[in-house]
């Protein structure tokens, strides 16, 4: 982390959507002095209120065109499904030279639809802070979220160097490490380590939930054996995850593709009882394991070190 | 826990297999006084050797003739592909009036499996406790692995109701909770609860490592979205999965079966962009979740209260 004296890479910062992100990002920023100003818009009464509560805003607007005026950089951080939207709504309050960024887990689809209403003179670059919980909505944001994690910065053509730079600093202001990244090939890595995995996690809780010879009560008792982790998973936010797989449709049945292909080979091999083609398999996948804690990107304690 | 002064549920125990389990149930009786004495025999010398180094067990024995003699409990916490052929060895050295349990994944082959070696007199109670960690050897154990976990208890016809009483209080000195269950349903539920998620998960690691267009680097940097959850479960013990999937294939492939259906079901509702039909699936599967946080089957700390 950088010292608490650096200046503020931005003066006014205004977070849209009040959620994990925004919050965890607000709680970053104050944490080091990365911004002066942060302000903030939420859809609903509720989650401004909750946010003025919280206190990670200085100042919580009930508008859009309010929030954005004077504003150096302009956080997008609702669902992916409304950003065009939001985009087109705030266009004209927007200062020449404020950076537009968002942090949605889609690429391509998001720069289609907010791009074309980014005006003259404002810069918009696309971001993914590689980061999350099961959580949501204000009150789940906090400092330490994009530590040492990766934000993938996906910059559209013409936009300035030194504003990618600068975005780049603000991240890592943030704790985050930062890499750049083509919209197409962001999509794709995202549906494999993360869109798929949670679409299968979703899929079978769902299986679980429905099945009549298997109780409701038995699978909550007994999640421990390995089930429960897929629950956190499916516990994340609906919307989130219904505009994702809505906006990233052709990779994620790219990667669908394979995951079914290899399931019923593996299906195959229990049928005909190929013990040799299972153990190889298996063995095989160790090894990532091994990459992700030797790469710090998990923690090597038995079952992620839960306390019980 | 139950205080330290009770006496011995059995006086002396022998562990067959000194792996994640046999060393978490020695823990655990050493911490409560459940058993007089523990001896331990696994295969290998290297883990007979850790397992003298570690101190777990009071003698470890290097056959399985000497390790059973004298035994009132003697517990195959081996693979379940081999508990047939371990119980076939032991058979004759048993003493009349023991107690043989397995710990095994699955329980109608093994019963089919080790119950026609278990001589007159000798009792054959099958249990499983239903926890574990990724870990596997001597050296993964821990004494509270099975504290307010489950373990089931699937009795076979003719075990005197007083055996299977005291197997009960035994598992609960070591911390889990009892319950029984019919061995064809156990194993249906196993296969919800833990083995199709195993397989999957082994699955969607073994898709992100073969990918040509996505590295591993790629795969290891940006796990924290979701996909590292995955990865953990898909860095167990290879022998001890390949086993469970050939002994409980049966009801592996029905709930696989039940899985892909509705797997394609969300597959068809993403290339038709039925974003009420996503929304409303990933809405139902967060009450199992809430489900298993009131149950204290697990943490409600955002991402498992991960440290980082
Ligand atoms: N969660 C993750 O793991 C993760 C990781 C990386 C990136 N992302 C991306 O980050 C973005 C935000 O995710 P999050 O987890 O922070 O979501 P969240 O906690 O659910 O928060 C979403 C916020 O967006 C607001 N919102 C929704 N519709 C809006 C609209 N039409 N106008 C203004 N505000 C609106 C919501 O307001 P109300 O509360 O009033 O509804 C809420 O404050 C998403 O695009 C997501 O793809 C998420
Ligand atoms: N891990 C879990 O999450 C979990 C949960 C509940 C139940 N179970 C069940 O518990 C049993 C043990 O699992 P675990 O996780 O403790 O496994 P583990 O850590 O891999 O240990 C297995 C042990 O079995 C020994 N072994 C293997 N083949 C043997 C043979 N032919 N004769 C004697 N010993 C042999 C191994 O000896 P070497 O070290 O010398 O090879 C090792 O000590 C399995 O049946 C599993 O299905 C596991």
């Amino acid at each position: 982390m950088t010292a608490v004296c650096e200046p503020a890479v931005y003066e006014k910062v205004a977070l849209i959507g009040l959620g994990l992100i925004a919050g965890s990002m607000a709680w970053a920023m104050k944490r080091d002095g990365t911004a002066g100003e942060v302000r903030g818009y939420a859809r609903s009464a509720e989650s401004r209120e909750m946010t003025r509560r919280l206190g990670f805003c200085d100042v919580v607007c009930d508008d859009l065109a309010e929030v954005v005026q004077d504003a150096d950089l302009i956080v997008l951080a609702t669902p992916v499904g409304v950003m065009g939207r939001v985009a087109e709504t705030i266009a004209p309050h927007l200062k020449p030279g404020a950076v537009v960024i968002d942090v949605g887990s889609v690429k391509r689809t998001v720069i289609e639809e907010v791009a074309p209403h980014i005006p003259e003179g404002v810069h918009f670059v696309p971001c993914h802070p590689m980061a999350g919980t099961e959580h949501s909505g204000p009150a789940s944001g906090f400092a330490s979220l994009f530590d040492n994690r990766w934000c993938l910065i996906v910059p559209v053509e013409g936009t300035p160097e030194a504003e990618v730079a600068r975005l780049e600093s603000y991240w890592q202001r943030l704790g985050a490490r930062t890499e750049r990244m083509e919209p197409e090939h962001h999509d794709l890595v995202c549906a494999v380590v993360s869109h798929v995995p949670h679409l299968i996690a979703y899929t079978m809780v769902g299986v679980a939930d429905d099945l009549r010879r298997v109780s409701d009560q038995e699978v909550i008792k007994f999640s421990a054996a390995g089930f429960r982790d897929f629950t956190r998973i499916a516990a994340s936010d609906p919307t989130m995850w219904r505009d994702v797989f809505l906006t990233n449709k052709e990779a994620t049945l790219e990667i669908l593709g394979r995951f079914t292909e290899e399931l019923f080979a593996l299906q195959r091999a229990i049928r005909t009882g190929d013990g040799e083609q299972l153990h190889a398999y298996f063995t095989r996948t160790r090894a990532i394991r091994r990459g992700i804690l030797q790469a710090g990107q998990d923690t090597d304690k038995p079952d992620f070190g839960r306390t019980r």
